[in-house]
């Protein structure tokens, strides 16, 4: 199945002031067309990403899951569904680690890669490292965002993000669409019926979610202030909410250049607490759900050492704006769709951020949009 | 077997202005009685740390580490090692990621702590959750420094650190000697005797080693000063030495209150390359093994982009201090041992860099030593 990846066209700004921002827009309409023809109203499909996707499916004993930048941090969020919903042991790594060591590869191993470009330099030798190994990989699936390149041509499955091209730097909409795709992929592992039906029914509603979530564009531009002057930033997640705190940090360092970090929130004690003060700001995800109350434990420790916390909560989480901290309230979502929702505000923050510093924003300094050298 | 864990007399600085650089020369000799009575002249004994151990690790088929903070990072390290030598699957994780979600536990697999305490509080969670799992683990083994603690009565083995009494909050020969607890576990998990017997011969050159990069301790004094009034710095590392970039950065952080951050080498084109420039000085650790030409090319990489480069290399790298780059030679040590070798200069920048900026050292603000609550 070839897929021409043009169903949106991004060639113009289309009214937006830059791609970026435009493509954060598209964010609803590029994850409805990344799921439709792959889910139906009680089920996941593998046949829709081919004809030898379920029998494949049906064998995996183990996922490996290489990609570097942005599509690294969509994979570390798969590991937590793929090991807490298809029960499947899920390893996720840097392609320019990955290939220059020696990796043990289980029976029956998926090889996944994920690349917007499929042109990635250190992933397409991580995909070509893998194939050349004698203790062999079960399958290779690629998740790509373009048609015909280097990395869907290797890989024996593709699953397309279906994102339409992707102009700026830093990856958007190309990102949200990788996360869905994974969860997809979660779903067609998953072996339990009733499980799959009711992940099929929250992915159906991942559009409208995004599409509320894209309302608070002008109160995080307003956000966005508070940030223009600062060097520093530490982001805190806590399970598949830290890579998404990944994420957030690595688009306010590429496009508006301030030194953001992310730390599992358990870990702030055991170091990054001792750069907390007035001049550290930190930004807290905290969606309603079992780590809630952890989250807020850690965001005391904060405020106790002086601390300005800014933090992205369900409306429901119980958190208010007081003095010191800055709760940004967002649409209650399920908890399987908060990494999506929630990567939305993070990438709007570093737009706005980066407009009122005044930055190339479609075009960072020293960044090329596709790393085709090592 | 019970060990007092006070073979080394740590209640006093001994002439040293500070018990962390006290115990950052203390290394050799805690790193001699940590493989004393455990390595032969041609192998390394798993019974050494208790009848059951050698029936138990000829069982292993998977191994999960579990730890904060900078234990983490020493874990991190031994996945490199742990895969390539002993050819058994591992996974390394943050405790308190570990203890919240849902793992797949493979079949034999063995569960690993690592806490300079015993009583890290995620970690002794995530034990005591890892033994109630109905999926079961093959058996638990403890790396502890401190004797008779929580970790080290509940689990299964137990192999003590012998660095004796840390007091410096900043870990240093905690950290060393788990490195060296983690590469005899790699011996010990090794079926082929002449790798082991090789392992044994370098691991009783530890000692000698380390006393040698100790001799750097002025040439990094002078080195730090160039640091104290910067704001932040990249880490750079690849393999093994990714988790040491990781371990130098958060040493700065702690105790200098400097922003450093740590970056695996072949990442830098995806994102963190936007924010160099004369205003961030970037570390990069180059020992003269398999990833020396890789990691010369991020080098020139930084400095096209006017990045300032500090590099501990290899006398042998062919690497020479010029225009915008300090190389800082290290005596050559053989690949297996460069994790633990090149740590030292690091402990020893944030140490110095600490001192001239007039900060607590031993007790840096924020943290406590021994992390025992959530």
């Amino acid at each position: 199945v070839k897929e021409s990846g043009l169903s949106i066209s991004a060639t113009e700004k289309g009214g937006y002031r830059h791609f970026m921002l435009k493509e954060i827009h598209e964010q609803p309409r590029a994850l409805a067309e990344t799921w439709q023809g792959r889910v139906t109203a009680r089920d996941i499909l593998a046949s829709s990403i081919g004809p030898t996707a379920e029998e494949i499916f049906g064998r995996v004993e183990a996922i490996h899951i290489v990609a570097c930048g942005t599509s690294h941090h969509a994979g570390l969020v798969a590991r937590y569904w793929i090991e807490a919903m298809s029960r499947i042991p899920c390893n996720v790594e840097l392609a320019s680690e990955y290939r220059y060591r020696d990796p043990v590869v289980p029976k029956n191993c998926l090889f996944v890669t994920l690349s917007q470009s499929g042109e990635t330099a250190d992933t397409l030798a991580a995909l070509r490292y893998a194939k050349s190994r004698e203790d062999g990989y079960l399958a290779t699936l690629a998740i790509c965002n373009k048609p015909e390149t280097s990395l869907t041509r290797e890989s024996d499955l593709v699953m397309m993000t279906r994102a339409g091209p992707e102009i700026g730097v830093a990856s958007t909409k190309a990102f949200t669409t990788q996360l869905l795709c994974l969860l997809l992929l979660t779903g067609m592992l998953d072996r339990r019926p009733d499980e799959r039906a009711a992940l099929a029914a929250n992915i159906r509603g991942v559009d409208t979610a995004l599409a509320a979530v894209l309302e608070l564009d002008e109160a995080i531009r307003k956000l966005a202030e508070e940030f223009v002057d600062k060097q520093h930033a530490l982001f805190l997640g806590r399970g598949p909410m830290y890579p998404i705190a990944m994420e957030g940090a690595l688009k306010l360092k590429e496009i508006s250049y301030l030194h953001a970090e992310a730390y599992a929130a358990g870990e702030l004690k055991h170091g990054p607490l001792a750069l907390v003060d007035e001049n550290m700001p930190v930004i807290a995800i905290a969606p309603n759900n079992e780590w809630l109350e952890k989250v807020k434990s850690n965001l005391q420790e904060v405020r106790a050492r002086g601390g300005k916390l800014y933090v992205f909560a369900d409306a429901e989480s119980g958190l208010n704006t007081g003095p010191g901290i800055t709760v940004l309230d967002m649409p209650h979502v399920d908890d399987i769709l908060a990494p999506i929702a929630y990567t939305v505000p993070l990438q709007l923050l570093a737009y706005h951020v980066a407009v009122a510093k005044g930055t190339d924003v479609d075009q960072p300094r020293n960044l090329a949009k596709s790393v085709t050298v090592e």
